[in-house]
């Protein structure tokens, strides 16, 4: 398979017409196809558009939308084909020769095959008069075409070599006529594709694709499928993304072109088209990097050593402490220079093991998710570092153990500190522009699994969650999202995050940190009180939870999660300790509204106590 | 009718549980539902919940929900009735004696009239046995109950004292089967009554349910004709709100709180309880008050001065300009003590002839908008105001001009200045959290009538717009507000607000604008080839319009609106001039788009010629 051009609808970003192909330019797309209301906007003339297009490399590859065209009575027809002589006047200057007519959605329009046909067969023909075509498509909420295999038939049924097909696949795969015959459309009549991909919701069509598109890759349609469909027919024009997302209008457009690029980048992959290095498997979670200053760092001494670490080890050219017990490593530092304020801590990296660190480098790389610069010493590890959406660090290492030897030994690793074994996962709030480029981000760059997803009422407003893991479930990452930006009210508290450590019996470790003077989080005992009626637990096992705070949860299978929390350290960070058992495979997403609602009781008695 | 008891549920707000229960105490409610999930996260006891509510005057009067009990196999109605005996021992606990139970949704649910009447019975006499009662609520998107009548039919044949139904307007309004038959429920059978409104939506019920739900009046539900029918069965309990809301659920729970019992008192009012003071007749935009300081006093001055206006007077006693143009007049205030960065203006106040201030004033009240307290020097007038949810000032009077003798004159109105006649509107963009607060507020305060609704797609985002107006159309007001609350990237930009001023010839002002040196918007020149297109205008009037940058739209009856804005002042504000012909009723909301592209293209043009 030839390489494919890559296009980007300007409705896909935020911002004037300027800014949006600036964007476009800069993630490296080929084209653009032009919301004409972006047009209508700008103070640019067509003919300025095209050159500024020019200058950054970028064709013109579609105009669109022109609405309700066919399927009018005569005298309407006159003013439509008026109306369309207007738009190729408008292309003629923007150099464009192909323009989007969408099915006609006014409740006017009359439902008869022959006419549509015999109509956008004119208009083909004043198009071709001046070297134009149209591409055809069924909006899923047309009037009386609303699915690819209608707007096929009348496309077949008009015969003029200036129409064609604009197959989009939300479109398509939002209905429920299939896909398959695609495959069958002949003659090179599928004259552009675009692509978007979408949740499965439960709502009117034409809301969900306004608000809810996404990009390739972060929804739950089969693009891989769809695509491959279009190519059998022979088609060679761009992939190009047509997204329409509430989010993604807001956000800056610069970063949702470049999120945009990564899901064509990774369908491509997908297809069999310009193939990537593949994902090396990665395997352990081998440290996690938390930014502290002077303030937050003893805050965060304090608590590990509390639930059973030691200073194990201190960096040879940088402020910098390792902290370990069993396999769970957390390294101190204090030389991160990021933008936070005095007295917090933030989780600023962790480290994976990779297989093959260059090529996942390499991956990251062709992503569009390149290796940061860092800053090393003589003798000190090369670890690879790509920076994820949330700015947070991730350092690639083919040994677990490489990098300890940037550490000068300050003391042995304790064992059995608390029955600590290993990091379970990492728990990571996410800006709320990025959320979605996010799981992007993980799904394709690293290569994870997406596993679980859902919704759940946090006591200041409701959380989007969605995990993703390697398939042993060595790695997993657990992602959050605010559903509404937060605003002065409730503010999102500097998106927490946290890292969860395995033990294989939580009481012992309970009683292990009891013992160290630990402190771990405080759960309401009403919650208790309805485990017992909700899980029909025995009292006594109940009263063991209640007494060490750790919470509960059970899978239909019998699997189940014991965990337990700390407070917020540094404005910002926590730790949780969990017990899986039976294989439970969740995060305990039921629960996390008592650890909200905890640990703003803390934070409320604390403001509470404090001189006015 | 005697006064019925007000309560809200815990859900319908943000928080912990203690400033939940605090927030419906402030407002005035007599009680509160109890969520369970809130009652769960909650350090205090139920006994310490019952001690706080009755300190502050608040019954518990129901507790919810209890699920998918009914419709089970014998050893599943065992378990169940255990579950059902913990609840009653909260409910002992929390002092309350009714439990909602929601019809089942599980699929497991036999579908079985006679068994789930007998199971409840079941369950009704445990609670009988403790004094208690049950409330069937039939969900929406119940597995085989999900209308009230089905549910009605299994309580009758039920027949126990102890269960009785729970009526939800919104389960009730949200589906086909009609509300009539409501009133024909008999023997007190209806135990409780939760209200909600929404706006009709084309989704899921179970979405539509759980995030749009909104307070009576904010939505498109006929509450006033179902509350009438439940009372009509002698229901005489507490009229209890129970919203589920994105935007209610993160925002300040005291002020929703208080928008919620806003919400109730109008509801009353509607059906005849308790009854509020009239709305009187509001007819004319007085004057519209701009806070200024030294920086954006003077940039307001030489725009109005372009405009036309002529400074007419000088408050009395305090740094106030009254500048005016026919019967458009226009504030400007330097005493206005508002947190506002250096430069900026603020619509600050606007005044409305009342034909009765001391009732609007004593409505405004009754509806927990209480008159805001003014420093008032000897002689000046005595004028009523209110505050909006916006923070805008609210100023009544009863006549248009009694304010004027606070002014000293400094010069003569000019009534050829550019033509302008009076003020059309106020445009608002409101705070995210306050718009559904705001529209209630216009409403239900000053009695003005929603006209219309809409939703479009700004360059920066999406955009709502919902108006307000007086029967006359003497006044108008436009709200706005963005779909998602804005970020970094593309900042709300503080609200703006503006003011529209009407013409009888909107060409000869532009003429008259020019002559005078003002300054109007420069709208794209593609916005003017494609209006050629759009309504098949002829080319001469289009260049007319191009001219003066007047922006044009047409309704389906011909009337047409033709309008102009100035460039922002003091970071915020702007003025439109406007000519509606043939009765045109719109405020232009296609151009928006058109009209924000331009202000932002002057925005970052500014920003690219400053200094780096």
């Amino acid at each position: 398979m030839s390489s494919l051009r890559r296009a980007m609808a300007t409705v896909c970003v935020s911002g004037a017409l300027d800014e949006k192909i600036a964007a476009a330019a800069a993630a490296g797309f080929d084209g653009i196809e032009l919301f004409e209301n972006d047009l209508l906007v700008s103070p640019w003339s067509p003919a300025e558009v095209r050159a500024r297009c020019a200058d950054l490399g970028l064709t013109i590859d579609l105009y669109q939308p022109f609405r309700d065209f066919e399927g009018v009575k005569p005298e309407q027809l006159a003013a439509n084909l008026a109306r369309a002589e207007h738009k190729f006047d408008v292309m003629a200057a923007l150099g464009t020769d192909l323009v989007l007519v969408c099915s006609s959605v006014s409740p006017a329009t009359i439902d008869d095959d022959d006419l549509a046909a015999e109509q956008l067969a004119l208009l083909a023909e004043r198009a071709q008069a001046r070297g134009m075509r149209i591409a055809y498509e069924a909006l899923a909420w047309g009037r009386n075409v609303s699915t690819w295999d209608h707007s096929w038939r009348i496309v077949q049924r008009a015969g003029h070599p200036a129409l064609g097909l604009c197959l989009d696949s939300f479109h398509v795969l939002s209905r429920e006529v299939s896909p398959d015959g695609i495959s069958g459309i002949t003659d090179g009549k599928v004259f552009f594709l675009q692509l978007a991909d979408a949740p499965r919701l439960g709502m009117d069509v034409l809301q969900w694709s306004r608000h809810h598109r996404l990009f390739p890759g972060q929804g739950d349609f089969d693009l891989t499928g769809f695509v491959r469909r279009v190519l059998d027919t022979g088609y060679a024009g761009p992939l190009s993304l047509e997204v329409f997302n509430d989010v993604f209008r807001q956000a800056d457009p610069v970063r949702t072109a470049v999120d945009a690029m990564r899901s064509l980048i990774a369908l491509e992959d997908g297809i069999g088209g310009r193939p990537l290095p593949a994902a090396p498997a990665l395997s352990v979670h081998a440290f996690t990097e938390f930014a502290v200053d002077g303030r937050s760092g003893p805050a965060l001494q304090d608590a590990l050593r509390g639930l059973g670490f030691a200073h194990t080890g201190q960096h040879r050219s940088k402020p910098v402490q390792l902290w370990e017990q069993g396999a769970c490593r957390v390294v101190l530092n204090s030389a991160v220079v990021r933008p936070q304020a005095a007295g917090t801590a933030a989780l600023s990296a962790f480290a994976l093991t990779s297989a093959d660190p260059d090529k996942s480098r390499a991956r990251a790389e062709a992503l569009l998710a390149p290796e940061l610069p860092r800053a090393r010493g003589p003798h000190e590890a090369d670890l690879t570092a790509i920076a994820a959406p949330d700015g947070t660090s991730i350092f690639l290492s083919r040994d677990d153990n490489d990098w300890r030897a940037d550490f000068l030994p300050t003391g042995p690793v304790l064992t059995d500190g608390a029955g600590l074994t290993r990091t379970d996962h990492l728990g990571l709030a996410q800006p709320f522009d990025h959320f979605d480029e996010a799981g992007l981000f993980y799904h394709s760059v690293l290569g994870l699994t997406h596993s679980t997803s859902g919704e759940f009422a946090a006591p200041l407003g409701l959380m989007r969650s969605r995990a993703f893991t390697t398939p042993d479930r060595g790695i997993r990452l657990a992602l959050t999202v605010a559903l509404l930006r937060r605003g002065d009210w409730a503010p999102a508290v500097a998106d927490p995050q946290h890292v969860a450590f395995a033990t294989d019996d939580i009481f012992a470790t309970a009683a292990a940190i009891d013992r160290l003077g630990g402190t771990t989080l405080q759960v309401s005992n009403n919650y208790y009180d309805d485990l017992i009626a909700r899980f029909a637990l025995p009292g006594n096992e109940v009263d063991r939870l209640r007494r060490h705070g750790i919470l509960y949860d059970r899978d239909p299978d019998g699997g189940e999660l014991l965990h337990m929390y700390t407070p917020v350290y540094g404005g910002r960070v926590f730790f949780e300790i969990l017990q899986r058992r039976g294989g439970h495979d969740g995060f305990g997403e039921l629960n996390a509204p008592v650890r909200m609602a905890a640990h703003r009781h803390l934070r409320l008695s604390a403001a509470r106590e404090l001189p006015r």
